[in-house]
């Protein structure tokens, strides 16, 4: 397996996919992963909802308008958080714990062979509300991104997204 | 170097250094890794911080209660986002794109033999106005952690955060 550094600079967005169907083993391996993330308090309020069923998948390629590639994915996973642990300030600390998630899965799924891609619910009303209705999600729970997995139909180019200019030193 | 599952797998927070400063070619290893995240329409609103200054790094530590390690750290990265790229209802697109730059630096670290631990000023007003007035960051960036980096004091103890009772099959 090759090295981390490698996968991160390798990995891609990857939206065209073999009809093969994707394992459960390691989809699995790459949910490990995923809840291998840090987390506000260790709180851990992600949730994982794995969609293999043809009709949700069609029926939110659908509704997501960046997401349309769900009609040919065999599986997809979205990533969602939990919102009844946290209150006030601390509301949206359920984000950056659920994009950490989601962030390990996408290595992870790169580094097994596989291709994903993050499609955005959250912060769009009407996406996040298409996805609590489409997968019959409580109402604490909100979908931050809904990634479709699969083995890759292409060669996808990796893009150089190295900046220095983004780097500051001590101050602004 | 370890696979990417392994370090993912063992990356802990770290929040007790040795005294040895951490090189700037493995620092910027690592933010190589922070770059190469997936981002909100490919934006790459992230900023970084990179603080050696041992006064501003104290003056942080003063202000931030959960991140008084940063006067036993020799450097530290604010992991920051630009607001000014998106507005309505995509302006907390930042915060996701921010959170998976920060978890690539931190796998980074793990990789390269250092430790680190994320530190949040997002979502707390107290805090990102620390962080705001202390790195004269102007009104448009909002900084989302403060990431003290070093070599470790000792082995941190790795969580086991495996809970198949957060994956869900099809629908809630």
């Amino acid at each position: 397996m090759k090295d981390i550094l490698t996968v991160m600079a390798q990995r891609k967005s990857v939206r065209h996919f073999q009809p093969e169907e994707v394992p459960n083993e390691l989809l699995d391996t790459a949910l490990h992963a995923a809840m291998a993330a840090p987390s506000a308090k260790n709180q851990q309020v992600w949730e994982f909802i794995v969609l293999r069923d043809r009709a949700l998948l069609d029926a939110l390629a659908a509704q997501l308008p960046y997401a349309k590639m769900l009609a040919q994915a065999s599986v997809a996973v979205a990533v969602c958080g939990d919102t009844s642990k946290n209150s006030g300030e601390a509301a949206l600390n359920w984000v950056a714990d659920c994009a950490a998630a989601a962030e390990n899965f996408l290595l992870a799924i790169e580094a097994l062979g596989l291709g994903a891609v993050w499609t955005a619910a959250f912060p769009y009303a009407d996406r996040t509300g298409a996805v609590c209705r489409t997968l019959n999600l409580p109402a604490h729970i909100v979908p931050l991104c809904v990634i479709p997995v699969g083995y890759p139909a292409k060669d996808e180019p990796v893009k150089d997204k190295w900046r220095p200019e983004k780097i500051h030193y001590n101050q602004w």
